[in-house]
């Protein structure tokens, strides 16, 4: 199939799944609910596996899911139109505001019953611990630097060793790591089109009691990946 | 062996580890009681990884050990006599019974001395956590369609990687990230044989203070993973 | 090397990483204490594999580092020498003791400050979460019987697919998993040698404020594997 | 690259990842907080694994990034020029300390508002849980020989079946283990560099309410793998 196919359906698992864990532990009456952290950077990890898995095999064979590889990408020349890139980077948002809303579906006698407005704006988008705009951006910029140059290294390992069918999997233990060791102070956007599809789509559903969705810290999980991306690419051009 | 065998004793192992798991949890005096979503997600995780095992290693080729991977694999055009989908099936829910018995039989002092009534029949089976049958079934549907999609999308780029051998590994993660991300609402049945085969378990064993089986939800993880099943195997057909 | 010395080196290490893991979860002050179940189920987990890595690579081809699988592979026909099975168990209780004085030097200054005498125990035994002979046996019989007949799934699938060489990996999950799944009334003992070496060790030992070692309950973790072992070498004969 | 290079990055990245989790689970309003032992075993496990995959592509094929294993290797005669393994070790040391200072940056707005002085030592370096000269370093000797040994058995394995691009991720998975159930008493350094960088990356960041660095401490997690190191050395050179 064409690679747009596999980035949006990719991008959509990765928010079904992703979205899912947060609603699964925010969102009051659920099963997993208060179910903490290692539920939800466990349930990302797999969420990036199958999202990867899913483009993969649907027709990106790059199968990026992230507008921050997309670029990572771009400047490493593993791309070159800026057009394919940019096709790229739209489904990818198309795919993560169309898995937000299976998550709401996913979810839905939920969030009448769940009074906190930011827990269920966090089931979709990130929000920062500590407001504190340059130690926000640092910890996107750091996360993403850490997902770009850990997948270059996952990516070079794989290829000196005929593993690449197993990276996929690595690349998912690397963001359960991420999720873990960096996911404290802003729940670890690292993607663009994770963070900002759905908080579109937080905006637009009829979501029940729902609160702001916070659009003046909506560019930190936007920037931060940007730059991080363009460090880790800068990085892995020159070491990897 | 003969793949009836296999998808028997598949089913058996399935519902040996899955209704354990949650029997740890939820039964009093279980040195896991109370020990959270955590375990029970990577409890059901193992479940299906080794259902598979034992499933392909006597004699289930195919290793569905879930009505609603037959359906959509006879939508597929894998299986093509109803006669053998049916027999298949009726195994299945024969072992996921026989499962059960089993798990009545490893946890058999701590039934008494358990109050919770739906603690104990969510050993056997699912239960919403909101009564909700628009919601349930979008759930169960929801969380089916990412089953059948995720193996369809995992067998794929096994094919493609020759990485066959490591596939019900894989289809353990994948099982993992359904829990953690789309079990709240519903305790993710999305497997017929594996709701309904333990519920019949539950009412027919003689479990001490034992409660209401809840026949008026059964219908739910029967249809809500046909259901998803039939539009998981649609995707496949279409993108696959 | 010769196999004895792997034999006990695997058994050693299978102790010294699970009774390690029960001392952090359960000695008072130690910077796992209460963490909880899922910590106990992956520190055993990773003991097995680890156990297993240590005896292939140091001479145990077969790597059983449990008398109950012996026994299996002696009803089984791998083995044919009493003897040789006989000096097999014998090393793997040696094993077990001599990683249980491991564990009790590891965490040397938190016997004094601990109270629970069955806590302390527990580092080295198992003991039932509540007293019923058959009850207890059954859940030991069942165990033991999934972990042979698992153990006989994995290797079987594994040799179709030429993956032998993740069997340690696999063999891991597994106990992961019975761990999870079946671990809550009785401990998971699933092991003669894993139980009945280190309450020697626990008599043996000066340990600070110890208490009994319930030799009354010791034969359940020994005869409950050996049956379940049995079983579970009549079902691999039949049925793979 | 030069081996120097990759021992630095892979270092780096351990301290980024390790110090992380710890950061995420002891500094106050972090999303992770309280979130337990769970979280940071597992999360120092993928530091290990990324740190591995990191060093191994970018020039360090020993990818050794812990001075007790670059010890061990020396004692083994895989490395003969103590010139290069004193450099190793610096720029392993170099590594932890720039990992540690991007800790802190990840973190910024978390170090204020947390009292625990202890609990900030901790992000970079270990503390004894019960302060035992003997049992403390009893604990570290045991643990770095589980490492050195395991990583001995681990690798011995792999070459035995051809299956050397796992390495990184079963070290992985056993320094999972060493946490889980070695752990407890000292907080497992088993590695001088992954302690003393960040001790002194301590003692002289500014960080906000900072205490004391302990410096009375700092020489057991140094010794004590050091001394675990040459006795696993011994073992591996006798045994596998």
């Amino acid at each position: 199939m064409h690679y747009l196919l596999g980035e949006f359906l990719g991008s959509l698992f990765l928010i079904l799944f992703g979205g899912g864990v947060v609603a699964g532990v925010v969102l009051k009456g659920s099963k997993s609910y208060m179910a903490g952290w290692m539920v939800i950077a466990t349930g990302w990890a797999f969420a990036v596996m199958i999202g990867v898995f899913v483009a993969s095999s649907t027709g990106s064979t790059q199968a990026d899911i992230n507008p921050a590889v997309t670029l990572a990408k771009l400047f490493l020349g593993i791309y070159y139109s800026p057009v394919q890139v940019i096709e790229r980077m739209a489904v990818q948002f198309l795919g993560c505001f169309t898995g937000a809303v299976l998550v709401w579906l996913a979810y839905l006698p939920h969030w009448r019953i769940t009074d906190d407005k930011e827990a269920k704006l966090n089931v979709f988008s990130t929000t920062p611990a500590i407001d504190h705009k340059i130690g926000n951006l640092l910890t996107e910029i750091i996360g993403t630097f850490a997902l770009i140059f850990g997948i270059g290294a996952i990516v070079n390992f794989a290829h000196g060793h005929t593993y690449e069918s197993l990276v996929p999997y690595f690349v998912g233990m690397l963001v359960w790591g991420i999720g873990l060791s960096l996911g404290g102070p802003t729940g670890y956007a690292i993607n663009p089109a994770r963070d900002l599809g759905p908080r579109i789509a937080h905006a637009l559903l009829p979501i029940a009691g729902k609160g702001s969705s916070r659009w003046q810290y909506a560019w930190i999980p936007v920037i931060g990946p940007c730059i991080g991306a363009s460090i880790g690419a800068v990085f892995c051009h020159l070491l990897l």
